[in-house]
């Protein structure tokens, strides 16, 4: 079994490298901009898995560090740029860049960190394919927020947006933007991982398969925590708050309730702005359904594919660690 | 003599090549947005430079085309996000992308222009050295804008902002920023240009400081353009309007304005919101003095140290079109 502390500790291995190269070349004065990112925290769960997933392949551990590290930036990087197109002000118990240095340096730090990538990517194995890999990460990660933007009901006052706003989400096109805005980097950190150790097309494919469903888990896990967790560090329900459709629980409630309730609860996420009261309502109307049950099983149903899909790769620590690593992805909605 | 639709015609050339790449792999909903900065239009001033840099050091014009369409993409890419960062409405007398889809979607169009450029750098001769220069030229800018935002009096309620604000700019300071923030590019396309053509050192030298001096122009008659310039497409004093001291006919007006009037100039720079009247009052003060032909001086002197810079290429037609270039560059100021 793998513990957290297991694999904060495994991850937590690339931030001396993420911020060595994030120092190169720049001003005195902006490298506490650039490092608070880093420094806030995180999980390093997406660096674990490119580690985990270069020594499952039969890769020496530490050949996996620089693409480890190229990953979990890749994902500070997304999540700068987020804070702002959010306005989030807390992440992880700490002011995002944003709230702490401005909309207009959080912009350039994000801009700085995209240069980074491209220097840390030269010193990576394989580092043509693992550029690859890279560009085809960030676009993906680009369009699923930009869809993310769109299934929001209400909360921006442009006239592009109001008119290009989804009034309904499809499964199917929710299973779409969480494709892109989570599981692709996911799926690449366990190919950067496999990439490292030169692994052959068909592990690659195993570790493809594998970090793409235990991807598709995670969102729908930080979907469910936002909408009935509890001490994650996050306002719960900030996804309402947000107005967002795109949230398994809220999409599988509509499902639901009926068709008064379902309208309440629409025309809450429709408000320009949700108070707390709404909140609450919303909340409560979501509680009344299976909501939860029905995202858990999901999710598992995720899980259980992905590790389906390592099933082949030879025993190893690492893959057991992989193994357990993706029952904590799910255990985390508990 | 280089005529302005002779170097318009000569960078137009880019332009399918910066479109092409830019489709790829966007969505169809993404790419009417992804364009839209492109088809808004500009000189291509960089393109021409890349080309006629290519040339003038012996290399084919027509390997020069995609090193040519990467430069005046990361300049279109700085654009983006200087319109978010500036809240920019109109360039080039279009809405910018900010101002038609949006600051999230403007964000997101330029977190992708960023994927196109190193998908381009990989088809560009010398693509490792190209990379390189690319990198650099970037993280320049964005140190540029860094300084240019930190040099502006007013007009952003951020904490950090108030507190690190410069309240006094020097001519070396103003030269730093400008060297980066403008200066850094032009250069590039040089460069670029001389890579393109695989170059000796000498000439890659030459080609550099030719763009350097004759970037470091651009960004003084920019200045002057604000201030004194009609017809330009842009409003008249929007550095003022903007708060910018970091502008050299602001600057030299500083030098030669007496105690009180020189206060009376801060003042209005220094105003929450500079209204029509204080724009007038403001251009009023600095016509008094001799700004104008301080900057352009210091242009010309810019200039000439170009042209001097590329004296000993061997004669050709690129090379006198380059040398009409610069005095274009100059010629805009009057």
């Amino acid at each position: 079994m793998i513990e957290i502390v297991d694999l904060t500790s495994l991850g937590k291995a690339v931030d001396p490298i993420m911020l060595s190269y994030i120092e190169k070349g720049a001003d005195a004065c902006f490298i506490p901009i650039l490092k608070h990112q880093i420094l806030a925290g995180g999980k390093r769960v997406r660096a674990a898995l490119t580690i985990l997933s270069c020594e499952a392949a039969g890769g020496e551990k530490s050949i996996a560090f620089k693409p480890a590290a190229l990953i979990e930036l890749i994902h500070n990087y997304s999540l700068i740029m987020d804070d702002i197109i959010d306005h989030g002000e807390i992440r992880r118990g700490k002011p995002t860049v944003r709230a702490k240095y401005s909309d207009v340096m959080a912009i350039l730090a994000g801009m700085f960190y995209r240069e980074v990538l491209d220097e840390i990517v030269d010193d990576c194995p394989n580092s043509t394919e693992m550029r690859k890999l890279m560009i085809n990460a960030i676009k993906e990660t680009i369009e699923g927020e930009r869809l993310d933007i769109l299934f929001e009901q209400a909360g921006r006052g442009e006239e592009y947006i109001k008119k290009h706003r989804y009034k309904n989400v499809s499964l199917n096109l929710y299973f779409k933007m969480i494709s892109k805005k989570t599981a692709a980097l996911i799926k690449s950190a366990c190919l950067a991982g496999g990439l490292s150790a030169s692994a052959s097309n068909e592990k690659l494919e195993a570790l493809g398969n594998f970090g793409w469903n235990i991807g598709l888990a995670f969102q729908v896990v930080d979907d469910i925590l936002d909408i009935y967790g509890e001490k994650t560090g996050k306002e719960r329900g900030k996804d309402i708050i947000e107005h967002k459709l795109g949230n398994i629980a809220v999409l599988f409630s509509l499902k639901e309730l009926n068709e008064k309730e379902k309208i309440k609860l629409l025309n809450i996420l429709r408000k320009p702005k949700v108070s707390r009261i709404d909140l609450n309502k919303a909340l409560k109307l979501i509680e009344k359904t299976k909501a939860r049950e029905k995202a858990y099983n999901l999710g598992q149903s995720f899980i259980n594919e992905g590790k389906k899909a390592i099933l082949n790769l030879q025993d190893s620590e690492a893959k057991s660690k992989l193994l357990s690593l993706a029952d904590f992805i799910l255990n985390r909605a508990y």
